[in-house]
Formats: C-alpha cells, structure tokens, sequence
C-alpha cells in the first residue's frame, strides 16, 4: 500500500481498524486528547476551532427561529432529580455527585472537609430540563410570555464507562434548547422545527446528509411523548445519532408547576420541548469525510479555509517568498464565501515546510498552498485540494497565477463543500438495504461476520414494522441487541405503510432504519 | 422626588441605598435572578445578551494578540490541588468536591450510591492553572514549541458565603488565558500586554474607564511573582477589581514539570502567565452607567443598540404604523456602528406600548423608537436617547425624518458611547483624592461616617507608601481593614517617588490607590 499521512488506515469495511484510524485522525489532527480526568478529554486548538465555527453557525440558525440565549446553574439540588425520577421511567442514574464545598488538611493530606457537607447533595447537570424547568415556572404566568423559547450553551457531565474521544465523554459540551408552549401543536411544531434546523446545519454547514426521523418509544428521551433525531451513516457503516428533539407533553410541566393563564382566565400545564447537539458531532465529521490521510473539512465549518506555507531556506530569497504569501494573505481576505470573510492563514512556525505541509494535510484544511522562490519569482500560486488530493499515490497539487487564484478560491471552496456532501449522500443512499424481507434474512445480512469488532461494511437496512409497543417492542430490541443491531428511526415523509412487518409479519405501517450504530 | 422607571433610587452616596438599587436594575432590567443554586444565578436573556457581546468583543481581541481558544476538563483531580497547595502559600480551600459517580434509591430515597465512591474526589475547577499546566507539560518538548498561547471561556466555581448577583456568585463565566515563554522578559511581556487588552476593552468597549497597575504583594494571586489589575470606580465611590494579570514565574511550572528544550539541548522550565475576566465585568457595567431610570448600555455592548416600540391600538392605521416601523428596521440594518452591522429590534410583543417603553428604558437600550399612526403618516421618527433621557423630570423625546435618523443613527450611537465613558472618566478622576498626608488624615476622611452600610461617598484616595512586604505589609492590611479600606493597585506609568509614605513615615517608592471595595 502507498505511503499515507496517517500510519492507519481506515479499511473500510474493518471494524476494529477504522476505530484505530478514527483515533489516529483525532490525535494526528490535533484535535482532542484524553486527559487525567476519567472519561473527559482534552479539546486542542483545532478541534476547539471547528466547535466555534459549529456554535456561530447552529447559533446564528437557533436565533434566527427567534430563541434566545440565557444560562443556568451548573448544579441541580438532589431533589429536583429526585422529583424527576418519580415521573419519568427509564431515567439514568449515573451522575457526578457533589457532596462537600471544602477542603481541608487532616492528618497532612488535602481532604472533603467533614464539617463542609452539604445538607443536599448537588448533580452536576446531565442535562437541564428541570433546573430550567423551575426558572420557567416562574417565569410563566399568562399566554402573553408564551412561547417561552431559551437556549443554552453549555458543558455537561454523565459518566461513561466506556469512553471514546468526542463519541462518548464524561463531560461534553453543546447546546440545550427548553421551549414553553400553550398547545400541543405549537410545541409539535417546534420540536419538528429545531429538527429541520438540525438537519439542515448538518448538511448544509458539515456536509453530513442525515436522515430525520422519530425514535422509537425505546430510544425516546426519558419522559418524553416523542424523540426525533437526525442519523448519519458513517465509513463503517454505523449510524451515529447527530442530534435530537424531543416534544416532552405536559410531563415535565406538571412535574414543576409550569403554568399559563389563558385568556379566559383558566390556568393550564404547558406543552414543553427540548433538543440538543452536542461536541459528538465532531465525532461525526470525522468519520464521514476522513481519509487515510487525515481529517477533511468542509469548507464552511474550516477554523481556516486557506493555509498558505512559505517554503523557506534560509536564503536571500525568502523575503520575496514572504512577501508574495503576504500579498496573496491580503488579497483573499478581501473575498468572501459562504456569506463570510474567507478564513487565511499564513503558517509561519519554525518548522520545516514539508512537517508544515503534512500537518495541515492531517487537519483537513481545504485548500493549502505552498510557495516557493520560483512561485514567488514567476507570480505563481501553487497549492493542494484536500478534498482530491491525490491521483492514484501521487499528491497532486495545481498551479494558477496569483489572480486567478484568488478570483477562483470562493467557487473552489463551495465546490469542495458540495463534493464532500454529494460523495457522503451518495455513500449513504447506496448503502441503506431496502430488500431485506424477514427477520431469518436480517440476522444472515447482520450475523454472518459475528463479530462486531470485526465486521465488514454492511451499512443500514430500511424495512417495514408494526410499531409495536411495550412488552412486545422490549422483545424486539433485546431480539435485535443480539445482532448488536438497534432501531435507528422511523425516516420522515413516508407515504405509508408498504409490505409486511419484517419482525412479526403482521402488516407494516411504517418503514424503519436498523443499523449498528455508535 | 419624581417619579422615575426604577422603585429605588441610587441616592449616590448612601451605600445601603445603592446595594438595593444595584439589585433592582439587575432585576428590572431582566438581566439576572437567583437561582435555587446557594449563590448561583440564573442569567437571563438580556444579560445573557451583553455577556454575549462582551465575549465576541473580547474574544477578537484575544485572538488578533496571537491566542487560540481550546476547552479542558471542569473536574480536577484531588491530587494536582494538592501538589498546587504544597507550592503555594494562601491557597483557597472553598471549593464543591465531587465524590460519587452514581445515585441509589435507597428505601425510597435517592441519594448517592455508597457503591459509586470515587476512589480520588474530583474538584469542580476554581480556576484551571494545574490541569491546563498538566497538558502543557506534555505539549512542550522544545523552544519550537514555545510561546504557547492558549485561552479558555468556562464556568467556574468558588464558594461564596454572602452571594451577589454577578459580583460574587459561587459559579461564574470567565475567560482564562495561560501561557508559556522560554523567558522571563516574554512572560512579563505577555502578562503587561494582556493588562493593556483588558483595559482597552474596559474603556473602549464597555465604557467602563480604569485603572491599569500592579497589586499589592497581599493581594496577589497565590503562587505569582506578580499580579495586575485593572479597577473601576463604582457609582458608590467603591473599587471593583475587573480584571487581572498573572505573572506565575516558574513557579506553576516547577510543580508541574513544564520543561523546554532550548537550542543547546538544556532543559529549562517555563516561565508561565494567567490572566482572566468574568461575568462580574456586568456588575461593574451596572455600576458605571446605570441611573434612577435603570441600566445604561454603552452602544459597543448593546445587544440591541435601536428598539423600536410601533404603538399599536387595535384600528386600522396599525397596519400603516408596521409598515413604516419595518421600513425602518430595514434601513437601519445597512447601517453600520463600531465596525459591525447595527443591532436593531422591532419589539412586536403582545404588550402594551407604555410598558415596552419603559422595559426598554430600565433595560438600557441606547435609542429607544416610539412610532405612532401620526408620525407613520408623516414619516417622522420620534425617539428617546437612553444617555439622555430626562430634561428636568421630564422624559425628553426628539423627531426626525426618517432618513435623517438612519443616517445620524451611526454618529449618535458612536457619541453616546463616547458621552458615557467621559461621564465616568471625570467622575473617577475627580474622586481620587491626593491630598491625604498621613494615616490619620486617611482615618478621619474614611472614618467618619463609621458604617460601611451607610456611609457617604468617599472615592479613593492615591498616596506615596514604601512599598512594604512581609509582616508589615500584613500589619498594614490588617490596620487598613479596621477602616474596611483595601489597597487596590500602584497605578502604571509612574514617573517616580513623590512624597513621604502616609503608613510609615519613610520616604515613599511609589504612588497608591486606596478604598472600599467591592
């Protein structure tokens, strides 16, 4: 196999080596790191960066649907939990817990102070539905303050086990929306809103097709009458959950008194929603659009679009190259893409060009130009698309005068951006298995590379079901949890039922995702 | 007195007064509340707003002086703030400790699992100098590597015992900045050159003029060759510290191994700085601009810089009066203000005019817009300066055609922003008083009323010292602290000693501030 940026390939259709290769992109990109704390990790510069082009992006797309930002208290009293628990089955208990608010010296060794314990115990919120919850219900007095639509950026804390950079961290960060309404149909609407806004960040801004859908009542959000989520296939084949909304009904109002008066005077329970997206996300687009040489970025999410190293030797004549990367610096921060300032960056550490070339390859810069003192003596601009970067082995890189190299890299950034999406939709659309008819042929498609850890590429099947319900769906997941198989969602904008259901053979009246997933 | 839009007055000069006039903006300005949280707050969309501008603003000017922005763990293992006591002296010991992973329900009770002890308790950060140096020290191998730049916006907690929205609450927002430098000289650099950034954000940006200088050796951070600040003189006379600037010598990186290879292949630690500002930065905007009417917001910060209030009443010409709010509204957003597009808001909620007006006013809104059916029909604007609100008692309003206001909208926001800041400016510069010779001089000046609680406006008074340290240094503060007085900062730019030293006698090394404080 040829020489790669990356001393791991993804082989797709590997299991246990493209989890190999999804943590060689992560630390060879530079992006995240473990760190000393169980669980969390460490988010380096450039993958911090590709956050904030995420948060202004999501954020400017969640305002635009007329919420609003505000925060709240990191830690929830121990009751609100508690109070939580009586009305919502399946709730998680797996919480940083804080106990004491001092330390002190005993004995010559830092300790919780005995006499510092809290009378109530703090969590360290998992999510913020109930301390939210009780601001709203406060908040909330007539149909005038409704909607109630507030947003949070946040970090949060859930104990995992199994920890996996970006895909699974003890603590994440995202943001939270926690909308009020008066009716079932407006909160409805809203859930279904923030999902189309989700779906369209996705594929729009990360170039990540998803396919929206609802959840079925096995995966809903613990007190939730309905979970909707977008899923995204990635290299391997899993599904990953890329973001949810949920409308909660009136559960989480009636749990903490939030309450409207109507114009007739009446008081009611509102109709509440939540959904949230989180650092996971990078996760995802690391795996749609990496390589064996590292990380591609599309170009509207890229902390830099353009990365120009001078290739310099000590010489007289890197003045010159300089002062051309200068003018070229100058002149591409006068365009604009994507509705923005392009985003330049001219590398000038002291390291050796080739290291600088290769580290940037590695972060998945989209366009990344070299000059030299011949480019620089003939007015030439030399660089490399990371979206096509080789012909076969070979880099392959272009050459364009300084002009038409500027005039070129907006449409050349937009170009990338939809070739990255179109090869990922294409990807995805040819690998959702459609002929799949009875559960004998699901377990032979699934089961025949037992091992999940190393499987090969089987992708997602989509097949009619009944929807069933309680003890019966119960049945089916841990039926599926045998396959390592889960129901994804239920895709949006079906016609209706077609075929018969491929788990119980009774009439289907819906067609749902089932894939591995992450 | 008149009537004005806040229930309480600052009555400048009446400390008791003004604490209750600074939580009654807070709270009428809907700019913050306290939370179930013991001493945190929720903070709500408005303050939220400015908190966002103050972030962009600061975020720019962070990033323009060469730092990236990366994310590290909220918990911090038990054992770094051991190692960190050991190495430093007046260590705070107020802080939550986490100590269980799990909740249990336990005969009905959910409490935390006896079976989820963590075998190290997890702080939740105070402040990330140990576990940012922890990567650090595996970040930086050589020289190459050096100076490293890195920046954070996170949540933090402290302890507080007597809670104050946005000036002390047991969880806060900040920026924290650490770096390392292969040289004295580059740290001390840095840590000057971050100061001035805050300063001229302080001023530029918020309004809010400063003073730039180093802290007494009692007031420095623990574990810092050298600490600077910048304070603000509140409305009340009292200092507010708004930001500060660490020099930390070697002394974090000694106990945390961060080493350098330098160009012979000797290794040698680091020398480190921290710097930092927070959400108190809000408090001491109230502090500065706010007046018997609420809030004043400095253009630059506004969330919305123009609110327009269309004064509907349910008849026919309503229709007429959103038509020309809108044309408004619409020429307005090809204005621009302080280098960015104007910040304008159509408040179209479902309330009456009257009480948008005066929500706007207690809020701060630097141009406040009332259209009524005359001045649709008209095209004229009428509109109120929130920096000039009154004549007298009376509520002064100006009218325009509407052209002329969309183009003067620019040089008025740019004149109140400049208004603010020269109102505060000689009102701190007039209250610092130079005059006082002697500790009994001082005493009688700011001893005189007694009570804190009530006590008249004194400002601060700059004086010659000796620059004590140690146990007379010790003296002195406690001394100072019967007369609830703080040293603050030795003012930057000195031209040299001046006078004998009002504590000892000994001739003075150099010029000090002296007060209350927040």
């Amino acid at each position: 196999m040829a020489q790669r940026a990356l001393s791991v390939s993804r082989m797709t259709g590997n299991r246990s080596t493209f989890a190999d290769w999804y943590q060689a992109v992560v630390r060879e990109a530079d992006m995240a790191e473990p760190s000393p704390v169980r669980g969390a990790m460490v988010i380096k510069p450039w993958g911090y960066g590709i956050w904030e082009e995420m948060q202004r992006d999501l954020d400017r797309r969640i305002k635009e649907t007329g919420h609003q930002n505000a925060y709240f208290p990191l830690f929830i009293p121990l009751s609100f939990i508690a109070k939580e628990a009586e009305h919502v089955e399946g709730f998680a208990k797996e919480m940083a817990v804080v106990t004491h608010h001092r330390l002190k010296n005993i004995d010559g060794k830092l300790m919780p102070d005995p006499e510092a314990k809290l009378e109530e115990p703090y969590i360290v919120r998992p999510t913020s539905e109930t301390i939210i919850g009780d601001a709203f219900s406060r908040w909330i007095k007539s149909h005038r303050d409704l909607p109630m639509l507030i947003n949070q950026w946040a970090n949060v804390v859930r104990w995992e086990m199994r920890p996996r950079l970006f895909l699974r961290t003890t603590e994440f960060l995202w943001q939270e929306g926690h909308t009020a309404h008066a009716t079932e149909k407006e909160a409805v609407e809203e859930t279904m809103r923030m999902l189309e806004v989700y779906r369209a960040f996705a594929e729009d801004t990360l170039a990540v097709p998803v396919i929206s859908g609802e959840k079925p009542a096995n995966e809903r959000f613990p007190g939730a009458v309905a979970t909707y989520s977008i899923e995204a296939m990635m290299q391997d084949g899993k599904a990953l959950q890329a973001g949810t909304s949920h409308y909660l009904g009136t559960h989480f109002s009636e749990a903490q008194n939030i309450r409207f008066q109507d114009d007739a005077g009446q008081l009611s329970f509102c109709h509440t929603t939540s959904w949230g997206l989180s650092t996971r996300m990078i996760g995802a687009l690391v795996m749609s659009h990496g390589d064996d040489d590292g990380l591609r970025l599309p170009p509207a999410a890229a902390p830099r679009q353009v990365v120009i190293v001078p290739m310099l030797r000590d010489k007289p004549e890197d003045a010159q190259i300089l002062e051309f990367c200068d003018s070229i610096v100058a002149a591409l921060k006068g365009q604009r893409a994507f509705d923005e300032r392009l985003r330049v960056l001219l590398d000038n550490r002291g390291l050796k060009s080739a290291d600088k070339r290769w580290n940037w390859v590695r972060r998945g810069a989209p366009i990344i130009v070299e000059i030299g003192a011949r480019d620089a003596a003939s007015g030439t601009v030399t660089f490399m698309r990371r979206d096509a970067l080789r012909d076969g082995d070979k880099v392959k890189s272009h050459a364009l005068s300084r002009d038409e190299f500027v005039a070129k890299v907006p449409a050349m950034l937009q170009e990338i951006q939809r070739g990255l999406f179109e090869e990922a939709k294409k990807r995805t659309y040819a690998n959702i298995k459609t002929d799949i008819k009875s559960w004998d042929a699901l377990a032979e498609y699934f089961g025949a590379a037992g091992d999940d850890d190393n499987s090969e590429f089987k992708g997602w099947v989509r097949a009619p079901w009944s929807r069933p319900e309680g003890a019966e769906l119960e049945a089916l997941d841990a039926k599926l949890k045998t396959l390592k198989l889960t129901l994804r969602n239920v895709p949006a904008g079906q016609s209706g039922a077609s075929g018969t259901c491929i788990f119980s053979g009774k009439p289907g009246v819906e067609e749902i995702l089932i894939s591995r997933a992450y």
